[in-house]
């Protein structure tokens, strides 16, 4: 069986550590310190900077495939070890359209994607031209960011000219976007493996809170079959022209109108997918490994069919000791599943995820109350924290 | 959160890490060495050996509570660590009811459970009046065995004299039991934590072969409700009047006649139980994992209520590259679940299993079917094989 090496060491990559043990897959992370998340629960982590070539080529000597926990190796990286013969999944050039958002637009353009009005733009003049008198408009560094930014809602001339200003300081280039005023946020995942086999799990709904996905429903509820299908089929549509290896998770906004836009993609498992861990017959971990080891791909369907998933995000609190507030909330829902990352905690960061798993008789709403109140308790110590 | 040691390298403690990981528990294994199927997924596995007292200390020292993946630690070494403050659960007194079967045959018939009849017996006159010309009788070791074995059926006095004169050639005491005409066999699993919080499992049916569990049908098809609650409260009147703390699997004959014998007792994730991991909202090993921490038991309920999950045992054949043949299982059915152990494969040598999760609307026969299908093809290479 061939070993499998995931570059970074978080959540993305302990899930996935976690879901390799069933496969019977050897699996290694290069991660940042011995204390990252991965590293905690994986033989021999090796330790390194995925911005370094020499590390990253180092690891990749000691696994037949390697794959991403995130999209931060630089493209310039990623060639090179594909020109040293280093199997790289997904590839470079997929990879390229999760670092460049304006390539990401171009392509998801020509190939007939429905995708939020862009351009490229400079200057605070640039921002009004585009905008045609509509505010807001929505500015996003093209690669990367700074001080830990990339997207900004401006809603008038002199607001948009604070940030083309900050943003040439940095020197990050900026491209505009319509402001879509959405009816809900849906994402749709799709694995795709070298072979060419393609999954597409269930439409999902995502509740995001000041840009933090905060609760994922799963299916979306009350989604039209047309709709749903159409997102699907979007999925593996991306997935396939821009040769992605392993999963894509797409962002979509549902429009006011009933029709749907791809807002962003990210080609690794994904926060949208996290309840496939307890809901569904194949957990997007397994799936992911499955994809970039070129094995036929599972089963994407509802572990309970007719039944509904609830993930919620569980975010630090200011109290750095969830232990005690941990078994009450076991106490109180035995059926909840929380999946903690093992994680400093700090106040606001994602430190694991509930999942409560429903099946044709439960409602949406109740999956929905029991997950919150979960994760209430566990960051606040009361069930009505958030 | 506590740091939990399981002693013992094997697939259970494998299994155990890998539930570990979204338990947010820091998990370590004592292994007899680095590639056995627990330490090859575990962060820095001590290596030393579980009949050394020395060894389990230095384990249990790293460690805020032990368990372990099987019962072959010897008392003396459990009392010994009990004794120096180590949290050892379940405990030296329980334990020893599965390190001698005729101590344990004597608490189960002072508590009025039912048990096939048995004796202590030392020549082969003992187990001709034990039979009473009722043959044949079961003979077994008390403590360990020897050749790898503890149990031999015999049918008449020359029979029995050749296994007491090798029990006494090895030391060996040996005990007689009933032989039981059953109908079938059952396991039923509860976990027992030690707030003195009990949890059962659904009732299941169990398939042996040649003395090896082949194949695991969860809830048992078929079975009174009175049957299964009378089983269940067996399992959790057990695990309280021995003291057990963690999962305690209890294999029942079903009898001709309708009612329940105990066979064995393990207090320990067990075989039994694997079906939980696909099959039921809360897996032994989260379960084993939340009653040795003390935290409130997880729901022991089906993930799809209704609905059977099938598991079947994954035994080695005489091809040692099961690669290719997993690819076939794969793609013949997306929706099979192989759990590996990372084993060298050896003929007849447990190296995984695979589950089958059905809901309401699948027949057991067709999942059963399925199940056989993956392990033949993943042993022999053809879906015809056993």
């Amino acid at each position: 069986m061939p070993i499998v090496g995931m570059v970074g060491g978080g959540q993305l990559a302990r899930m996935t550590a976690q879901a390799a043990v069933g496969l019977g897959s050897t699996f290694k992370v290069l991660a940042g310190s011995l204390s990252e998340s991965a590293a905690l629960v994986t033989r021999d982590p090796l330790i390194g900077s995925h911005l370094v070539t020499a590390d990253v080529k180092a690891f990749a000597d000691e696994c037949d495939v390697i794959t991403f926990d995130h999209e931060h190796v630089p493209g310039e990286v990623l060639v090179s070890l594909e020109s040293a013969g280093v199997l790289v999944r997904p590839g470079s050039a997929a990879l390229r359209y999760t670092q460049d958002k304006l390539a990401m637009r171009e392509k998801l353009s020509s190939l007939g994607v429905p995708c939020p009005r862009f351009a490229p733009v400079s200057s605070a003049g640039d921002v009004v031209s585009f905008s045609g008198g509509s505010w807001p408009v929505v500015l996003k560094a093209i690669s990367g960011g700074y001080d830990g930014k990339g997207v900004w809602v401006v809603s008038s001339e002199p607001e948009a000219a604070t940030v083309t200003a900050e943003a040439e300081q940095h020197e990050v280039s900026l491209m505009a976007e319509e402001f879509v005023p959405f009816r809900r946020e849906l994402a749709a995942q799709a694995a795709r493996s070298p072979s060419g086999q393609g999954a597409a799990y269930p439409v999902v709904e995502t509740v995001q809170v000041d840009g933090i996905c905060r609760e994922v429903i799963a299916p979306a509820p009350g989604l039209s079959p047309d709709l749903a299908e159409e997102a699907s089929r979007l999925a593996l549509t991306i997935a396939s022209e821009l040769g992605v290896v392993g999963l894509l998770a797409v962002e979509l906004f549902e429009t006011a109108s009933g029709g749907l836009l791809v807002n962003e993609l990210a080609m690794r498992p994904h926060n949208s997918g996290h309840w496939t861990m307890d809901g569904s017959l194949t957990s997007q971990f397994e799936q992911h490994l499955r994809a970039v080891l070129d094995l036929p791909l599972g089963a994407p369907g509802l572990n309970c069919p007719g039944g509904h998933t609830v993930m919620a995000n569980l975010l630090g609190g200011t109290d750095p000791d969830v232990y005690d507030r941990y078994i009450h909330v076991m106490a109180a829902d035995p059926a909840v599943k929380v999946h903690f990352y093992g994680k400093e905690i700090r106040p606001g960061r994602k430190i694991g995820h509930v999942n409560i798993v429903g099946s044709a008789s439960d409602s949406v709403a109740d999956l929905r109350d029991r997950a919150r109140r979960a994760v209430s308790y566990l960051r606040w110590g009361t069930e009505d924290g958030e």
